[in-house]
C-alpha cells in the first residue's frame, strides 16, 4: 500500500531519499526495543534484581531474535501494542525458569517510547546536519549574488530595491534560529523511559534509581526522576520544532516561487519541471514542494498537541494518534532540508530589469 | 519504509486489512490513467480528431505498458507530476508517427484527476457497503440488548437510566445521514476531467463536447460544463465526509470505552487486549483505536480544505498537499468502519446494577 | 475585550459590517431561547400535560424578563450552561404553583441547541442572498470583461492565452455548487432540539410526539424523530460548508492579487490600500484578506469535527468547543461574502500586454 | 458583538475574569504603538537624524493623541492595518514643519509588531506568575492528599493502586517544564522590530543599529541585527508554548473529570455545575472547560505555523491570520492557567474504596 507519499513508488520521488525513513521501520524500531529490554536485564542483574543468568540468556535473546510478522500484526490489533507479542517472541529463546526475569517490572510503554527516544536522537543529529547544510548553501548563495539588487515585495506589490542578502537572510536566520531551539529541546525528548505499570516503577522497590541510571547510561539517554508515560508535551514540542523547519523554508519555497514568475524573473532555476502539454513550460516543482511540506506539517501539528490530552496514567487514543503523526512530520522535515538544499544550489538571482 | 501506520508491519495491525489501501497503488492509479488515455484516444479518433490507427496503437499501448519503476519515480522529482514521465513509456511503444496524438488537448491533471475520480468511486462504493454492514450489526445489538437499561451519563455524571437503544440510536442514526450525504456529495467528485493545459480544452476546438461526453461514457463518470482543474471543493467536500464518519464512530468507541471502565461495567467486551505488565486486564483496544482515528481525520481534514486556494490555473503547492492527505483519510475511514463492526459484534450490554 | 477580530474596533474594519455578527449576541441567543421555552409551554398545554394557565404565564414571563448579566455569567461559570440561572429568572415571573410546569421535561440543551437552530436558520438565509449577491457581481464582470485575453498560469508559469471568462468561471461556479450544498444540508440543522435530560423525552411519556410536532411547527423548524444531543454531525457538516466558502473566496483572493502584482498587472483595482512608509503603494489589502479568511476556516474546522467525540448523553467539553468556534466560522463567512463581493466590483481586467 | 467566546456577556463566565484580554484591546495596542512612535522619535534626534524640536513635538503628540474610532476602522478597511490612519491622526497634531519626522525610516509593521512585544512581555509575565501559582496548588494538594491510595488507570481499565502524588506529578511537573521553555523563547519574541519599509532600515543609513539600540533599551526589548518582518518563527513558537500549557492543563481536567465520574468516585469537587433537568447533579464543569480549552488552542495553533509561510517582504494574508488567531490563544491559556487553579483548590481526593 502508499497510503503515505513518502512511502509512494513515485511520489516518493517528489521528497527525495531519506536518511529518516529507515528510522521509522518495523526493523528499526525493534532493534531500538531490543536494546531496552537487554539493557533492562543488564542493569536488573547489576542490581541484583534477577540473575546474572537471566540477563545474559535476555541479551542473547536479543541478539538471535527474528521476528514473526504474523503473530506481532496480530498480537498488535489485539493488545494495541506489539510488545507483548514481540515479548512473546523472546521468551521463546528462552529456557522456561529465566522467562519470568524477561521485561521484569517494565511496561510495553518503556520499550516503545524508549525506542522513538533513540530514534529521534538520530533523528535529531541528521536535522542537524540537514540544518547546517543547508545553512551553508544560503550562505554560499549569499556570497555569490547578496550584492545584487532585487525589487522587494510587500502586499503582494513592489515595494523599493533591496540587496538580494536580504531575502537571503530572511531564510536563513530562523534556520538558525531552529538549530538552536532543537538543542534546547532535545534534553526534553532523548530521555530513558521506566516507569513501570502504573509509571511508579512498583516492582523495582529501591533500585528502581539505580536500575534507571544504568539503562540510562547504557542507552545514552538522560534520566528524569519521574515517568513521564502521560505526560506528552516534549513529543509535542518536537513535533512543533518540525514545524517551524518547514514553516520557514515553505517561506523559502513561496518566495522563489513568486520570484521565478514569468513576468517576474527575479530568480532563474537550474532545473525545472515540464509539462505534458506546454513544453515552454520550467516550473518551480521543488519551490512548490517546499510549500507543500510546510502545509503538510502544520496540518499533523496539531494532532500532536491534541494528544496532550492524555488521559490516566496511559491513553491508547491519545498515544496511538501520535504514531499515527509524528513519523511523517518527520519525513516531511528530512524531505523538506534536502529539497531546499537543492533549491538554494540551483537558483540564481538575475540583475534586476530597470 | 513506513511512513504511514496505514503501510506499517505491525501497527497496520490496529487498522485490519484494507480493501481501499490497494485503490492507492501506483499500479491502480497508472491502471486508472492508462483507461484515461485511452478513452481520449477512442473519443478523439470517433470524432475524428485523430487517426484511426492512433486510437488503436495507442490503445494497445496502454495494455503493453510496464511502468519503470526509476525513471517514473525520478521524472516525477522533476516534473512533479509522473504523467510526462508516463507518456513518455507509453510513446516508446507506439509508431513515430502516431506519438503526435497520444495525449492529444489534455494535460497531466486531467489523466490525474479522472484517476483520482475512477477510484474514489470505488471508494464511495466500498463506503457505501461498509456503513450500512455496521449499520447492520448495530441494529442486530439493538435488537438484541436495546431493551435493557443502562445508565445515561452527561457531562461525565450518571445521569437517570435510559434504554440501551437511546444510545445505539446515537451510534446509528448518524452513520445513516453519512450514507445519505455520501450519495448526495458523489455525482459532484465522480466526474471526468478534461480541460486541457489551462482548462480551457483549447486544443479540441468544437469537438471538445462531443468527446468529453464520449469519455464520460465510456468512464463511467458524470459529465460537466467546465474543467475544475482549481476548483477543489468536490475533494474537500468528499474529504469533511470522510471526517465525519470517523468522528461518529469516534462517539462510538469513545462510549464503548467509558461504558467499558472497569468500575463502570456496563458494557463487556468479547475480545480485549492484554498488558505487557498487568495480566489481569482486557484492554477496550478496538475502542480506542476508533477515537484515534477520528481525531486522525480531524487533523487531516483542514490540509484538504487549505488546499482549496489553488491558485490560478494550476496549483503546483496545493495540489500536493492534496496527495499527501487524501489517500490516508480513505484508509482511515476504511479502518474505522471495519474497526467499528467488529467492535460493534463484540460488545454486550450488561444488565446494569442497581 | 476585543479577543476576536470581529470585535476589534478597528481590525474589524477588515471585515467590515456584519448581518450575521448580531445573530451571535447574547441578546439574541436569549431570544431564541426563550421562543423555545414560550413554545415548549404552549405545546405541553395544548396537549394536556401542563395547566393552560401555566402556559400563559410562562409566555408572559418569556415577554417580561430582563437578563440580569451578573447572575447569567456566574450561573454559566458554576453550571457551564446559561440556561439553569436563566430558568431561576423566569422563575421569578411565575406564580409559586406554575414555576414547576416550566421548562417541563426539557434540558438545557434542548433550549440552547434549539436557538442555534433558530439563528442558523437567519444566518443561511443571509448566506444564500451573500453567494447570489457575490454570483451576479461575478456574472456582471465577466459580461463586461470576460472576453478580454489574461494569461493563464499553471504552477506560478505562465501557461497559455485564456478569455477571461476563464477564471471568472472558476471563482464563480463553486460558490453556485456552495449554495447548493447548502440548500440540501439545511434540513439536518434547522431543527427541533427536544429530548430532555438523557435524549428519551421520558417526562412527556407519549405526549412526546406530539408535543415536539406542535413545538417545531410554531417555530417553524423540522422534526426528526430522535434527539440528537450527542450526534453533532449536522453542525459539523455546516461548519465545513462554511470552510467551502471561505476557501472558494480564499483562491478568488489569490487569484487577483496574484493578477494585481505590479509586474503582472492583468488586474487593475478601483481602490487600494496604502503604506506608512511607501506612498507609492496600492495594495491589494481585500484581496489578501480573503485568503486570510480562508485560512481562518479551515483552522478553526477542525475542532468543530474533534467536536464530534461527543462522549455519552451530552458532554460539556465538546459541546463548548463548538460555541468557541462556530460564530467566528459563521462571520468570517460573512465577512468574505461581502469582501469578496465588494472586490469583484472593484477589478478591472486589463488588456494583455503582447 | 460577541464573536468569541472570551468576549461574551455570559459564556465569557466559563473562562472568568482575565488579565491578559486588556492587553488586547485596541486601547492597549495603541498605548504601545504611540510608545514606539515616541521612542523612535527620541532616538532619531539624540542620532541627529531629525531635529530636536520634531522628537519633543512628536512625543508630546503621543500624549495628547485621542482615537477618532471611526478614521481608525475606515483606515484599516482600507489599508490593511491601522498605522496609516494613526499616523494621520498624529500628524494633525504637529506643527506642518515637523510632519515629515513622524515614523521617519519606519513602517506600519515595526509599529505594530514592536506593540506586540511590548504585549507579549506582559503577557508573558502573567503567564509565568500564573503558571506558578497553580503548580503551587498542585504543591499544597500533593502535601494533603499524596499519599492517599487511588487506582491507576490505563486504556480505561483500572491498573494498579499507586498515590494520588503520582497523578498529581503528571500534572504539575509539565508546567515547571513550560515554565521554562517560556523563559527560554521570551528572548525571541520581545525584541524591537525596526526595519523600514523592506526590513533594510533604508532610510536611517549609518544611523540604524545606533537608533535601534536606543529604541531597545528605552522600551527595554531585545535587540537583534536584522528586522524579522516575514520570520514569523518567534511567534509560532510562542503559540506552541501556549498550546502545551491549556495541553496540560486538558490531561488534568481529563483526569479529574473521569475520576469524578459518578461510578468512579476517586475525587470529589468543592463545587459543580447544576442541570436544568436532573437536580442531583453536580457535573465537573471546570475540568470540562480545561478539556475544551485544550482542544481550541490545539486547533487554533496550526494557523499560526500556517502564517510561517509570509511571502517576500511583507504578506498581508499571512500576518493577518495570526492577528485573528493569537490573542484568543493567549486568553485561552490565562483562562486555564486560572481555571485549573480553582480547580486545583477545590479538589479532594477520595480515600479508595476496597
Amino acid at each position: 500500500m502508499s497510503a503515505s507519499p513518502f512511502d509512494h513508488p513515485f511520489l516518493g520521488g517528489l521528497f527525495g531519499g531519506s536518511y529518516t525513513g529507515p528510522l521509522f521501520t518495523a526493523q528499526e524500531d525493534f532493534a531500538a526495543m531490543l536494546r531496552f529490554e537487554a539493557a533492562l536485564a543488564e542493569a536488573e542483574a547489576a542490581e541484583g534484581l534477577i540473575p546474572r543468568e537471566a540477563a545474559n540468556a535476555i541479551k542473547r535473546a536479543t541478539v538471535e531474535y527474528v521476528p514473526d510478522a504474523e503473530k506481532l500484526r496480530a498480537g498488535t490489533a489485539r493488545d494495541g501494542v506489539v510488545v507483548p507479542s514481540l515479548l512473546d517472541g523472546l521468551r521463546d529463546l528462552l529456557p522456561a525458569d529465566q522467562r519470568p526475569h524477561l521485561h521484569y517490572g517494565a511496561t510495553s510503554q518503556d520499550a516503545i517510547d524508549t525506542s522513538l527516544a533513540l530514534r529521534l536522537k538520530k533523528t535529531s543529529d541528521h536535522l542537524v546536519y540537514g540544518i547546517n547544510e543547508l545553512v551553508g548553501r544560503l550562505a554560499a548563495l549569499e556570497t555569490r549574488d547578496g550584492t545584487l539588487e532585487v525589487m522587494a515585495h510587500t502586499r503582494m506589490q513592489a515595494a523599493i530595491p533591496v540587496p538580494a542578502a536580504r531575502k537571503i537572510h530572511s531564510w536563513r536566520d530562523p534556520l538558525e534560529r531552529h538549530c538552536a531551539r532543537l538543542e534546547r529541546l532535545r534534553p526534553e525528548i532523548e530521555i530513558l523511559h521506566l516507569g513501570g505499570a502504573a509509571g511508579t516503577r512498583d516492582k523495582l522497590g529501591s533500585k528502581g534509581p539505580a536500575i534507571a541510571a544504568r539503562m540510562a547510561k547504557a542507552l545514552d539517554l538522560n534520566l528524569v526522576p519521574h515517568a513521564r508515560h502521560s505526560e506528552r508535551d516534549g513529543i509535542a514540542e518536537f513535533a512543533a520544532l518540525l514545524s517551524l523547519v518547514t514553516g520557514s523554508l515553505g517561506k523559502f519555497g513561496q518566495d522563489v516561487a513568486l520570484m521565478a514568475q514569468t513576468e517576474m524573473a527575479e530568480i532563474s532555476l537550474a532545473t525545472g519541471g515540464g509539462s505534458s502539454a506546454m513544453p515552454h513550460k520550467k516550473n518551480p516543482v521543488q519551490a512548490e514542494i517546499l510549500v507543500s511540506l510546510a502545509r503538510f506539517n502544520a496540518t499533523l501539528l496539531p494532532g500532536m498537541h491534541h494528544a496532550l490530552v492524555h488521559e490516566n496514567e496511559r491513553s491508547g487514543a491519545a498515544w496511538t494518534l501520535e504514531w499515527m503523526l509524528l513519523p511523517q512530520m518527520v519525513m516531511a522535515t528530512d524531505a523538506a532540508l534536502r529539497t531546499g538544499t537543492e533549491l538554494a544550489s540551483s537558483i540564481t538571482f538575475a540583475p534586476r530589469k530597470r
